[in-house]
């Protein structure tokens, strides 16, 4: 498979109800290629300071990353700092320092240019688009967005989005882009922007997946412990589209698998701080839960007779 | 199947986003009768005053609803006023007019006391209890609470939960209730109260289903419009337990159709004010959106080579 994805390394430091961490490894294109490497080889292009930690990168490299595409340029890490408070749905961001990422230009390298499968991960959607603009013919691509791009650029994302095959959004983003506070107009307007399908992520309850008329509802792994909501948003992305780059189909039941590895990849990152959990995950635990999900989701058609036509008294 | 039912007759007054309407049919005992009666007679037991239409009662009767236990008092009949901002999760109490409902002492016909299903709908826990000392040996008790008694009657609440099968809530009061705020440990924690099984209703997310060792997890029907959420969770408890009566087994797959029907149901319900839409209802249209719950939640299993065993780099 040809998986590309660009995004943010970062070195996050985080308060959850749970406890703290400071300088720890983060990122959309981590969540995501640590996610999307169960699948096969991902490749990054991404932005490190000097101050990147050495183990960072070995670990990705492990984990079959493929690292050309992460340059490594004179000064700082960007770095995020954030506190989550005990709904643990939404992130306070307490302090952004851009450092190296701030003047970040994607440069694709050569082998990079016949991507068949593309994460433009959350940076700015001018940004997306250069990545789009080096990439010969993608056969899939998605990205994502936040808040902050859909109200200070909003004419580029929809610029951006008119290039993408699917955007994931949470709820409020859902909302905000489209003007519609309820979710399947909100859905419906987006793909009238177009992209062709649009996964809307809500936390804990799950997501939704909406493209032409079908729909599709796939609930959240019912998690007794949750420590980090940090990236599940990018681990879900990575396991969707490390699957597809894999299936190499875009047929509605290889979509609703995808959703549900997504919502796998997404339950175990949250699991631990960073990207811990995934160090330790196995191929066996991902398959495990997925057969849960089909557990947790199953139900029987109904009995022929069981409605009296309108009603008991009739 | 004997079904009975013990709760609330209103008049209720309300605001939407979508508009106003004032003294509508409402209360839970209606809800949940309109909804069980696909399935089966229903047993009624509430009070209203002398105020109260005929025609609701009319209506009622005709859906083959048993009223025999439907106590006219002297005085004006129970009302609620509430209002629902474009967050339609949530309802804001404005006014409150107990009237008839203020002395209600629930004593049931000779005719109801071999009642096998029994749902408990949201009042004072004693009389809740009340109810089921006047039942002989019901084989499935559900009930209802809400915040209100949950934090000013918690000892009898705890009492009422000894005696039921199975208790309804949503996410709010479940963390009330069990002062846990993850999902997960919250239900676990009721279970532990009594009832052997627990729904957790979460609005426009689903319901999430919890017994022993299983778990299940109901989408809600993503609708594009909803117009009234009053009487949601009352119209979900009338479609579980009219189809659990009519089953007549606990076995987990009934529970997760009883689910399912109940949340089909409560959708029906909000799409229209006050039992409006149940007027019109048919058990076809009952059985469509079960079909399309189906479709909604349905994904295969996964291939078995699509995952490398631990990650594509190895």
């Amino acid at each position: 498979m040809s998986l590309l994805v660009v995004g943010s390394v970062a070195l996050d430091s985080l308060e959850t109800p749970f406890g703290r961490r400071e300088e720890i490894l983060g990122g959309s294109a981590c969540y995501f290629s640590a996610c999307a490497s169960y699948f096969g080889p991902v490749r990054v292009v991404a932005v490190v300071g000097e101050d990147f930690p050495q183990e960072h990168v070995d670990f990705l490299a492990a984990r079959g990353v493929d690292l050309a595409g992460l340059v490594r340029k004179p000064g700082r890490t960007f770095r995020w700092k954030g506190k989550y408070e005990f709904d643990l749905n939404t992130a306070h961001t307490l302090d952004t320092q851009l450092n190296v990422f701030a003047d970040f230009r994607p440069d694709l390298p050569a082998g990079y240019r016949d991507s068949e499968y593309v994460f433009l991960g959350n940076i700015d959607p001018d940004l997306q688009r250069a990545v789009l603009d080096q990439v010969r013919g993608p056969r899939f691509v998605a990205c994502d967005t936040m808040n902050f791009w859909i109200s200070s650029k909003r004419e580029s994302l929809l610029e951006t989005l008119r290039r993408v095959d699917l955007l994931f959004v949470n709820d409020a983003e859902a909302r905000q882009l489209s003007g519609e506070h309820n979710i399947v107009k909100a859905a419906r307007r987006i793909l009238s922007f177009g992209p062709r399908a649009v996964v809307v992520k809500r936390g804990e309850y799950g997501a939704l997946y909406f493209s032409g008329s079908e729909v599709f509802a796939a609930s959240a792994f019912p998690l007794p412990d949750v420590f980090d909501p940090t990236g599940a948003g990018d681990s879900f992305a990575g396991g969707f589209m490390g699957y597809l780059a894999k299936s190499r189909s875009e047929a509605p039941p290889v979509m609703r698998r995808a959703i549900v590895l997504g919502s796998v990849l997404a339950s175990y990152a949250v699991e631990q701080f960073s990207l811990d959990r995934l160090r330790s995950l196995t191929g066996d635990e991902i398959r495990g839960r997925y057969a849960e999900a089909r557990q947790l989701a199953h139900f029987d058609d109904l009995e022929v007779d069981v409605l009296a036509t309108d009603g008991g008294g009739r």
